[in-house]
């Protein structure tokens, strides 16, 4: 309710800050008897963790899970999971001398205006530092939602800067995506995007992205009306992530110039012959994947001076010096893909808790074209 | 938590089916001493109503809000205020041919898979028929955060099809919005679109819309990290509408391209410089205006046949008849700024609830540019 | 979260004011396909009903339950059920003289220190007319339970002042309990009550009484540790009940002076050999019967002159008139069975979320001793 | 919502087990700018440990309390506080033996039956360890409730098996509560409660308890009518501490027999006559002390012989082994007084949400008579 925590059955409550001694979550409702270790975590935060590649922050995120609770002997036993991250590679020093500086565009101001105090450690809670429990609760999510249902979240990213994907959404091969430390999907496209992110290192600058994420397998009738749609909930999910501007399902914003008669996904009994909803009518899951798409901004730390303020409102001009990426949208594809699940998840509760386990009726449609 | 209540503090659970006997909702947690009427209504109602012009649907909704509880001679006394409003003109006739169908594109279909029964007179539930209570409550909403923080929330038909509107934002004439049946903007491309409209119900199909929101002296501080965020939440209101298929906050999707020397917001002591950011930083808003763009689909209830399913699963050719909007963004505006409303009183009430009344210090940087 | 919603999953939010227009409720997350037509709520608001007897208030409640949304041809649809009751017999004029004093012991007083504001017509939204929709709600909670898992529901009034009926708990007979205005268990103290109370009504003054209710049938495994175990949401739900002071569960207050040796409930493989538990360990319901007990005091609507103060702050003597009952547990019981129901659902809900509609294993235990 | 987490604004998620690594918890909603340190929770904690007498378990808790989060140069900074205690003193071993069994009257059987799975160890999750995470939390709240608006929460223990401390509850003298081992208000008691809990356990026998609570200072107008009143809500936080089975507000059950002039607490312009209401009126603080009265059932948890059941539905003769308290109830108090003050803090946001800081009217009558 206050703030840090997400989901409603299945909750995800993080904290902790960049800099401060540990990062955690406490992830309640989980169903018994899942099987869970901490090496299961270790995939989906390599891919998004900093210092990787020379394209993402430097600072290296080596990160450990601790399981603190609700694991007994490999399995979820339906109590709260508690995961424990501890900070390492702080480098405190670094973000000393704007500690008594707001940066343009930047959180500081806001949480400051809010709290009347700070953490300006780097970047105190609003960090993007916090999306790693968000992975790691993802996780789990994803585990249960694999098993149970055989659902599958995966994301690329879509737009870079100016450079767009040449591969259609539904001709992603995944294999490609994870082979290259943007998750694009196009190798060919690769080496060009490479040259673009020196170049733009170089300068001192940063850029936006679009980052696109697909749900499989999920089947019809997850989402409840009208204000928990599951479309709302993606919506809410996707835009609490840091730096995001817009949410797009299906078509998003190319509806506004579409016709009825485009835009509508006829079906058959053979399944749908299109899908411009993204999967989701009604804010329900029609059994179609599930597709959205997500705008990162360029990040505003950069270290080319900026008009900004200091405590006392006067004007100072802003040099961010430390370790920041240049495309927060490059390494932001597991996040996306988490909170996908994330909500998948505790959708995937409501409706077995409102409707039963199995549903009142089989599907009878193929959900065709994804 | 069941889906039908938005907001935590400010607490609005809507309730009824389109063609059932009646709408309603329960506003929960509103401040006391509000001066509240049956009145106060009747402009946003009449703003959203079908039935005015012969761009929207024909359906004939004379509104009457009846203030059932939690207003005693004339003022909010703190307790659940519930609205009612009787459904008239319901004609049901018009539906009974396709009880046994599911449209394309349509909740019906989703409905029927989560449920297994549904409501098939005139949308049940899904209709934009339970638009009219977001609106209503949003009333409650806006008097309070006018009287309280002279906050205003105001909207406009930014783009009709391919139709972009001419006027820049931060320029809109609200008099103008308010002159012509579109909510438009520009008076001088009214014609064009009334002409526009007009081919396009004769041709029997329909087409997707933008609206635009600001909301006007929000004081920084409002929106709780990390879940929580102001835009978080408005992404999930605003998704949560009927026919939404993309939420944008500030400059949205055009961040993508964007460099961070251009998207950032730099500051001085007299105010912001720019607002690419739609007035939320870290999720909280900074004072500025706030500011956010809606896609809206084209419908898919279309007197055009398209493919589609029985509840036996075989296939048929679908027609709908009745009375339905060629563009349901046309009258979309009222719940627009209805949605951010609320999202924007709810905020308010549990800023005050953590941070307190004042809040811990006084804004001291100007707003500056909307 | 306002504070006018009960229940997480199965939500219901009550409305309305003893004396104003109507009250209502907007019950959220029923199931689907349950069978619900107005005559059901017959019953159990009869019971509940003022007027019926010369032992409570002679205000007329012959309450009609429309029921305004979420049901189509006779089954629930999934959709939220809006149920409301126009207020008839309201006799404003009774209580216009203490619009200005503030009753002792009355929440009245209470009202206006948090609101500033209050109805004072029938003591508004503080008055037991409040409870009739927690009896309707009750009813569609009690329908589900019954039919789904056979659960049952059923309360006594087991003191009246200080009578103490006769019957131990395991071995009353509902039937005589229905079969006399009180809700009494042993027909032969009736008479001795009936005088009871005519002496107590010629006195002017009011008294106390202990309700008791049992459900039979729950299946082990209902209740989330560790805030929202099964008996702290009774005791939360059965204290939220006007006039209620206490909450037992099982031997309640009993076991400070017992013995570990005395009180657990040993079992073996033919079920448990005592229930002092009331069917709950741990916060999770054990197989057997889920027992408590409810103390209500008397009310302090008196004609009999008491000290109390005016809206100035200055003294005065208060006299009640109106119509009032002498002893509010009397017609208590279909309020503790409802909100006892109440509570079973939506653990029975949240039960089959996290771990599904069977249940990780069926019970091997019979349950034995209710 | 999953069962966890206690409060909404002021919201507490704890999690561990009792002889996992680690137990902890995440409070979030904190007003920012509140003193806290780690050695602010040391006094509560030892006050609640085990092995300070040998009237409670020998389990060594030398807890120390770490500050993960939400806390900068000492203050709170409004993000979320996560406090984290390992677990030292383990001794899995002594609860090998009972891996397969179910004790009589004990969560094991109620979690195996929920979840089809259980940690043995030390009762796991439904070990009263979860509680320290309580005391923690607690201090926070106290802290808080204390300096804004000087309320101050205390406990004693008022009955222990058939011992009623003969001190009446206005007249407890908080030094002699905290000079015993019993939190006693009776010095004079003591030594005859010694002698009265070493023939206890040396019997092998437990017994049951009283605890008894005030909240003092409490501005009128904290709780949400009409299911979030105040006593509704210590209902549930009291009940759900472990062995809890009943609770009392004011007079509690005592109210059965009493006259409604009586009950009735008069008030004149120097306040109330008396608190038989225990300071909630309509579910609302009146402003007198808020007192109540939990009852604990004697454990279950014996070296004596008792029949319960293996896992394979086989009878079986239990003993349990290990450390265990004779009388839960004895080291009960700041656990009881820790959610009081979870309760009054979660309701101080609340009605400030709603209210504003100052409250509509400030109090014109004097609290009077505690």
């Amino acid at each position: 309710m206050a703030g840090n925590t997400f989901g409603t059955l299945f909750a995800v409550t993080t904290f902790g800050e960049s800099h401060g001694p540990a990062i955690g979550c406490v992830v309640d409702g989980c169903p018994p008897g899942l099987a869970l270790a901490p090496e299961d975590f270790a995939h989906d935060l390599a891919r998004r963790a900093t210092g990787r590649t020379r394209h993402t922050s430097q600072r290296r995120e080596a990160d450990q899970v601790e399981i603190l609770s609700g694991v007994y002997e490999g399995r979820t036993t339906g109590t709260p999971i508690a995961l424990l991250i501890r900070n390492t590679d702080q480098r405190s020093r670094d973000y000393a001398a704007i500690a008594a500086q707001f940066r343009p565009a930047h959180a500081d101001y806001t949480y400051w205006q809010k709290y009347g105090i700070r953490d300006p450690r780097g970047g105190g809670r609003s960090s993007a530092r916090e999306t790693t429990m968000r992975v790691a609760a993802g996780v789990i999510a994803r585990k249960w939602l694999a098993e149970r249902h055989g659902v599958r979240v995966r994301g690329w990213l879509s737009q870079l800067g100016e450079h767009r994907a040449a591969v259609p959404p539904a001709e992603v091969d995944f294999d490609a995506v994870e082979a290259n430390p943007f998750f694009w999907p196009d190798p060919a496209q690769v080496p060009a995007l490479e040259a673009y992110m020196d170049a733009l290192r170089k300068s001192g600058d940063s850029v936006g992205a679009e980052v696109s994420v697909v749900a499989e397998n999920v089947p019809p009738g997850w989402g409840e009306p009208v204000y928990g749609k599951l479309d709302a909930e993606l919506a809410a999910a996707l835009m609490s992530i840091n730096a995001v501007k817009g949410v797009a399902i299906g078509d998003g914003f190319d509806a506004v110039a579409q016709r009825g008669t485009e835009h509508r996904d006829e079906f058959t009994a053979d399944g749908f012959l299109s899908n411009h909803a993204g999967g989701i009518l009604g804010g329900i899951s029609s059994g179609q994947a599930v597709r959205a798409r997500v705008a990162f901004k360029p990040t505003s730390s950069l270290r080319l001076p900026g008009r900004g303020l200091d405590v006392a409102g006067q004007a100072v001009e802003v040099v961010t010096t430390g370790r920041h990426d240049p495309c927060v949208g490059i390494r932001a594809t597991p996040i996306v893909e988490a909170m996908t699940a994330l909500v998948l998840m505790d959708q995937a509760l409501r409706h077995r808790a409102q409707c039963g386990d199995v549903g009142p009726v089989s599907p009878r449609v193929p959900p065709g074209l994804g």
